[in-house]
């Protein structure tokens, strides 16, 4: 799409010039610090027509500049051609960070300006330091985007509805006397936080604020004298209202939070997540917050047993409705029927949507053929949108929300017949997901030291992937939730039995092809010896790999027998669900590797 | 040994009552923050009987609690059994840290003392903060060892020589120049630093001052406007006063340092390393100090080409006396000789002495038989000297300081004919060791990434190993140095061409043997491909592993091809320099895995 983004930017600078704000810092983020946004906050695709799920715009009265990191690097790129912006890669060593880039364009006495729910507490003080060192104000009220952005949309106003206790498992009271007992450990009485999916977890309340995160645009305060949630009134239903008051949460307007947490007596000590509270609501409570970790993360992360049984349910739908999509892929490809990418997301909905307690998708479907495949988090529009045929390879990543779970693969499947180059990336691919999914490993352990075994087959080929291996997965909520994660950097998190995360090693090689295989898998107790706890990955997606695109002459006979271990359990689970056609297709699909 | 400890600790306990301190806080370290120490510094030992590297003791009025790591879990509490000692084992989730400890036992206007030379700038801040917040009061000059250990030994005074340039190959003043400007990058101009290996590399000086440390006890002070060694005079020959003439330093004597660093005008900015310079150091830069990493750390690790070809060659020399020795402790067991793990340290010594540019071992050998194996970081003394026979496994860990090159090997051989769980065992510990010697990595990585591929298949098998598998190796220097490490826990420091790190997974079984392999590797480039830079170890040691303990049932093809070259390359490199027998010996010991 071509916005006017010339146009646009010289509004923004009107605004500036009129409040003398030198320029202007947009993290690509909404009040809540979230990941996934709705419409409303989209203020950097607003003012650089650039997309991605993380980013962060700076516009000066000569300069916008547009901080992406590796997996936007060909997106960014793509997006902001023809306009002013300049695409900066994060982590390349000769990018300065924006607050750098700042220091070094601007003048001593000159303004900075941020709209400061955007910006973490810790971020807001870093920065507001670093300038101040140089003689730079930073102004954390300045907020021009309504004035340039006159169509801009409202907040959402979707009703919010319960999570029944029959999936959540734990009630929004008992959760949040777990969560105030946590806080008291890190010397607070009271927790304040504004992740939109902590405050679903913690009340079992849902909405469908956010395009595929079914959450309720609101602020949340626990203490143990009452809590209150920050919310638009016309979102609440009388249903709701009672089960908030039974839980001991009262509701104010969303947009009086602020003035609200001024009011509290500075005796009572509130928690904040230094990394998901904002620096105007750190400024709001200035004088009585405590800055720790959230201690909502770990129990949200950690599944309840109602949980596990949902989301082994919501995988054996999800499993059906992959295996009727790459069936209907498999048959239209065959045919010569035509199919594009767009298509293939198309197909996935419709077959997830016959899928009981089917709620929304979980992200935005990624299909991507060819070259394609090779751009990270790519979605295809109606100008990129390619055509599937014979030749190549389509990688599609896609999930869904169910009331009872949510799911979250990726499948790389061969259109015609693949080349021994596709065969061998895809098996060094495997080999590194099989590392994973067989791992074993002491209690204590965290993700950053696992990762490199998924990596390591393709390192020896000079080749690898920028992006982590695996993130935390919510409970019919975010596909991305923390604390733990398999990546390169330390989160510090252990893996924890009941914890659901992703296994999804990947090479993608620019102008040609991506491969990615992505299964969710939950941390389960291995055993116990006299060297401690050992814990162990259970695989919970179903649905087979691609066998033609397995080079079994560089796998091992264990590798070579967990994939047919797999793909039998595949068979075994899904195939009750199926027709007898699609039983066929399931059995060639999952026959072992020769 | 046994000392009165009773009788020490209550002398202890005189002077504590006569200054009013309450409790006084010992770390097992010197005022250089080492972690090898002059007898002199050996307070640790002196009032618990604790010979371990790392600990800390703190004496109360009534109490007193050694705090040690993992690796002296055994160890700490066989040294202080029928003491009122109180073993405190760190990383174990019901032990406290000491302060936490100190703060459940101190009550509010007690004084907490400590000798300020000891603790770091980052520990000092942190416990008296702490303990302030209870209104407890920290005293940092208080220092009673001298009045109790009336016959402490004196500090070293060993005579310094120059560590030539034909060694070294880089000029101190080259390395200063190289160094300020590092420490400009961090906003100083100038750099302190306590460290004795850090000074040694900077001046290309060395002593014989800490036990297989060559190192000269000092502190350096290096600025633009010329620099300061403060050191014992009695110390210094001619020929070195010129060398550090020349390199633009002073001297001063040793005791004047804090006075010296008071005296230094205030406009002057001094990094400070927050890990290596103690409080008081600190204290007396009071105002100028800027607290960063130490810029001396990745150019010491990262070995230029005049070490690298005496590193190559201190290998060979000490691969001859390793092959020597390994072939005199089977010569003497099937003689049936006498032999003992004192026997064992005494073959390594002669063995080695023998090479040429020896200087000393690099750390006393660790010759652990049979269930002392399993006690990591063993050392044999009078009382548990253990007959070396048919029927387990010897541990063997040592290592010499060569004027080109230090060495670190671990092996572990089979007396006899080898057990089934020791030969299982001692393959889980090589294939670990072989993932580590092949990995290939890209530029940036961290040995904590890489840590896990040697444990995993250990842990698959609920087995593991406390200590790191890797850590950085001086040049004619310290066999622990940093920057990188290859362990469990981060360091943020990227393996980089030139870095030589050990290689050293294992296996501990209480009560019955332990198993430890270890060989030095250098990182080393390895391609430059699309994806970037990718870096390999290359492994520097030089002697067999014992053929008789590997099970290939459990290996596959990469593995024992990987140990036949590594047993080829052996062979060629050392044939040379052994006699016609010995060369038969290695021929056998290095012959192709069936």
């Amino acid at each position: 799409m071509t916005y006017d983004i010339a146009g646009r930017l010289a509004s923004l600078r009107d605004e500036m010039r009129r409040a003398g704000v030198g320029a202007v810092v947009m993290p690509r983020t909404d009040a809540h610090l979230s990941e996934y946004i709705s419409d409303h906050w989209h203020i950097v695709r607003y003012f650089s027509s650039f997309t991605g799920s993380a980013g962060l715009l700076v516009v000066t009265l000569d300069e916008a500049c547009l901080w992406v990191d590796s997996r936007y690097f060909l997106q960014g790129a793509k997006q902001t051609e023809g306009t002013e912006i300049k695409l900066m890669k994060e982590g390349l060593p000769d990018t300065p960070t924006y607050t750098d880039w700042l220091l070094s364009v601007m003048a001593a006495g000159s303004t900075v300006g941020v709209n400061g729910l955007l910006l973490s507490v810790a971020d807001t003080r870093t920065l507001s330091e670093r300038l101040a060192a140089k003689g730079i104000k930073l102004d954390v009220t300045f907020d021009p985007v309504d004035a340039v952005w006159t169509d801009r949309p409202p907040l959402p106003t979707d009703p919010v509805f319960i999570h029944d206790l029959k999936y959540a498992g734990e009630s929004a009271t008992a959760k949040i006397a777990r969560i105030l007992k946590a806080a008291a450990e890190q010397g607070a009485e009271a927790y304040f936080t504004s992740a939109l999916d902590e405050i679903a977890w913690l009340l079992n309340i849902r909405s469908n604020d956010v395009p595929c995160n079914p959450v309720a645009t609101s602020f949340l305060y626990i203490a143990p004298q009452g809590s209150t949630l920050w919310i638009d009134d016309a979102k609440l239903t009388p249903e709701v209202r009672d089960a908030l008051k039974e839980a001991g949460v009262a509701t104010a307007p969303y947009g009086q939070v602020s003035a609200d947490l001024a009011k509290l007596p500075q005796e009572v000590k509130v928690l904040l997540d230094g990394a998901k509270a904002s620096g105007a609501i750190a400024g709001a409570l200035e004088g009585h917050y405590v800055i720790g970790t959230s201690p909502v993360a770990i129990p949200k992360a950690v599944k309840n047993a109602v949980q596990i049984e949902g989301i082994r349910a919501a995988h054996l739908r999800d499993g059906v409705a992959m295996v009727r999509s790459l069936i209907e892929i498999e048959r239209r490809v065959e045919a010569g029927e035509p199919l594009t990418e767009m298509g293939v997301a198309d197909i996935l909905l419709a077959e997830r949507k016959k899928g009981d307690l089917f709620f929304d998708l979980s992200f935005e479907t990624i299909a991507g053929y060819g070259a394609n495949g090779a751009i990270v988090h790519y979605t295809a529009d109606e100008a990129s949108d390619t055509k599937v045929e014979k030749g190549s390879l389509l990688l599609i990543d896609s999930g869904a929300n169910y009331l009872d779970g949510t799911t979250d693969i990726t499948r790389t499947i061969a259109v015609g017949t693949p080349g021994a180059d596709m065969r061998h990336d895809f098996t060094l691919v495997m080999k590194g997901h099989i590392a994973i999914a067989t791992a074993i490993f002491p209690e204590g352990t965290r993700g950053a030291q696992l990762d490199a075994m998924a990596r390591i087959n393709l390192w020896k080929e000079g080749k690898s992937y920028l992006h982590g291996t695996g993130h935390g997965v919510g409970h019919f909520l975010n596909v991305h939730e923390g604390p733990q994660s398999i990546r390169l950097n330390d989160t510090l998190a252990a893996l924890t039995p009941g914890m659901l995360t992703s296994n999804e090693p990947g090479v993608y090689l620019e102008g040609r092809y991506g491969i990615r295989c992505e299964n969710l898998v939950l941390t389960i107790p291995a055993m116990t010896t006299e060297f401690g706890n050992f814990y162990a990955f259970e695989t919970i997606t179903l649905c087979p790999f691609d066998r033609a695109l397995f080079d079994t002459s560089i796998m091992s006979a264990e590798e070579i027998g967990w994939v047919n271990a797999y793909h039998a359990t595949v068979f075994e689970r899904l195939s009750p669900r199926l027709t007898p056609e699609e039983t066929e297709w399931l059995r060639r699909a999952t026959a072992p590797l020769a």
